[in-house]
């Protein structure tokens, strides 16, 4: 029984909010931010897709395709090539580089992979409604893995262990691997790459999980606008209004000009300490010079180099707890699969 | 009791060997051929360098090493890129290809990491000892990482995280890693790379554990002399006497001439079905194709299709389990850590 009031007496101390964090926690609230569900069951209503169901069978197989490199045209590149999950999900380069170390051509660096997920429209443009979508893109892109339909469904075909894997995964001893399934079912396996961290605990009342210059990072966050664009599960995610050139003065690396009403997807802060270099095109190394030029040109406001440091502590907050991913040992190519490129 | 008892008679029947094993046993161990050491001291005797001692401090930090891309001066290309623990630990295409999108000049293709530790010298060329030597060369190959020493320095020491790791490892508050360290650490990880297969415990006296066909193409394999250049633990490791062009139609991809003698490394034939395609130069994907041609050019003689097929069978039994790796989340890079450089 002691041991029993110990235990909860330790979490009511754990889980004691004070006034002050209660303030903050509201204030959050009302600007749109939203903790990662600690409910299961919740989170899996939020990261599911229903006309993509998550199951065990597809994130085993779908990890499988995101590290298999035989997917490429050259045999070289993986979705992880770009998307590295030991590194925050990204390649940490500018422009994203694959195929033929062709570099992106309108010279955008690779978001995370990490809370993809939690994003409203997927890539830079928001031209892609959802991870399924989004998959087929850089497997097919020229500068990325250059791959056709043909290709892949070729490789994946010719090798057993991956007809039978998506026979079992779609519960249909007849199924017939197409391009859209290899994508679906790596986006199922991107759907399960979520990163909780300490903002999420201190968002469901847990007070002791940020430090005080971190909850005052927050509060200066909020303050000072950045959650009108950095808001929801995802601190991002949504189009926003894209910075013109000039005022921006970035925005003349390459020649990307945001969707046809010229808005950008708003990137995802979590994981941001891990995720240089910033912004689209990847021009600024720096956390607090991106800090300051977003205030900048985003909101006319010119922060203190205490403010920017304050918000710099409280991203270092949303540095999440990453699944753990055993590397897979894939299924060997054998004579009928199709040889790889490097052309 | 009677659990035990048939536990114990399972075991008897189990390991009960055929005499016609037996001899095939003998003849094996006559012919050179070993197994990877059952015992765990005995094969850390094998795999163990004592300049270098293997310890799990130094495995951990070597993983995250082998798959960290940002010792290359690109930030692309890892250890893992061309030696993928996923694929059989190659990379799966005829030339080695990297930095700059670059093929190893001499048309060299990537050998397997795995079980790399039992042959006696690295590289096609045998100008490398050990792993150690080994690891310091592609990280610093143009055509490969195309890194610095320097540059490789200056990362890891940019890194909080990597610095106390090594400080841990070498059991020294004051340690301060260089080029050297790293790649040692990364060959201590590399040495516990071995995959114990069928073949192993056949050797080890387990007659079930090869089928009869197998066991024809491990005796074929013998008697027609391909142990005489694939022997030891590796099946292979060793130098050997180099077909010359025109006898060996596939030597005139490059212009790779083996050592100074016109030696070239025997390939280990180990997980040799997860890794082609096959030759110094990557010229046949084949592996009846690859075997045909060897017993030519190597031993003068023509194989029947089916010898050809059984000892493709007895490779088979050469793919061993993979050692189980967590795919590492490296830490993160930070402003003092050089940037990565596409050029």
């Amino acid at each position: 029984m002691k041991k029993g009031w110990i235990a909860l007496s330790a979490m009511a101390a754990f889980y004691v909010t004070a006034s002050a964090s209660d303030a903050l926690i509201e204030q959050a609230k009302k600007a749109g931010l939203k903790p990662i569900p600690e409910n299961k069951s919740e989170l899996y209503r939020v990261i599911d897709n229903p006309k993509n169901p998550i199951t065990s069978a597809k994130v085993r197989l779908g990890k499988k395709l995101y590290f298999d490199p035989r997917l490429s045209k050259s045999g070289l590149i993986s979705c992880n090539t770009c998307h590295n999950l030991a590194t925050g999900g990204v390649d940490g380069v500018d422009a994203a580089t694959g195929h033929k170390w062709t570099a992106n051509p309108h010279h955008l660096n690779s978001p995370t992979v990490y809370n993809a997920v939690f994003a409203q429209k997927q890539f830079w443009d928001g031209r892609s409604p959802d991870l399924e979508d989004q998959a087929q893109g850089p497997i097919q892109a020229a500068p990325e893995m250059a791959a056709t339909k043909e290709h892949v469904e070729k490789v994946i075909r010719s090798i057993p262990e991956y007809v039978k894997a998506f026979k079992h995964a779609y519960d249909d001893p007849k199924f017939v691997p197409t391009f859209k399934d290899v994508a679906d079912v790596i986006a199922v396996f991107e759907r399960t790459l979520v990163t909780p961290s300490r903002y999420d605990k201190f968002l469901n009342g847990c007070d002791k999980a940020l430090s005080q210059e971190e909850k005052e990072g927050l509060k200066i966050f909020i303050d000072k606008g950045c959650a009108s664009c950095h808001n929801g599960i995802a601190l991002g995610g949504t189009m926003q209004p894209f910075p013109v050139a000039g005022t921006y003065k970035y925005a003349n690396v390459g020649d990307f000009k945001g969707d046809k009403n010229g808005m950008v997807k708003t990137p995802t802060l979590r994981n941001i300490l891990e995720t240089r270099p910033y912004f689209h095109n990847g021009a600024v190394w720096n956390i607090e010079e991106a800090i300051e030029i977003m205030a900048e040109t985003q909101l006319g406001t010119k922060l203190s180099k205490d403010e920017v440091k304050k918000i710099k502590a409280f991203f270092g907050a949303l540095t999440g707890k990453k699944p753990h991913v055993s590397y897979p040992i894939l299924p060997a190519s054998n004579e009928k699969t199709p040889h790889p490129s490097l052309d």
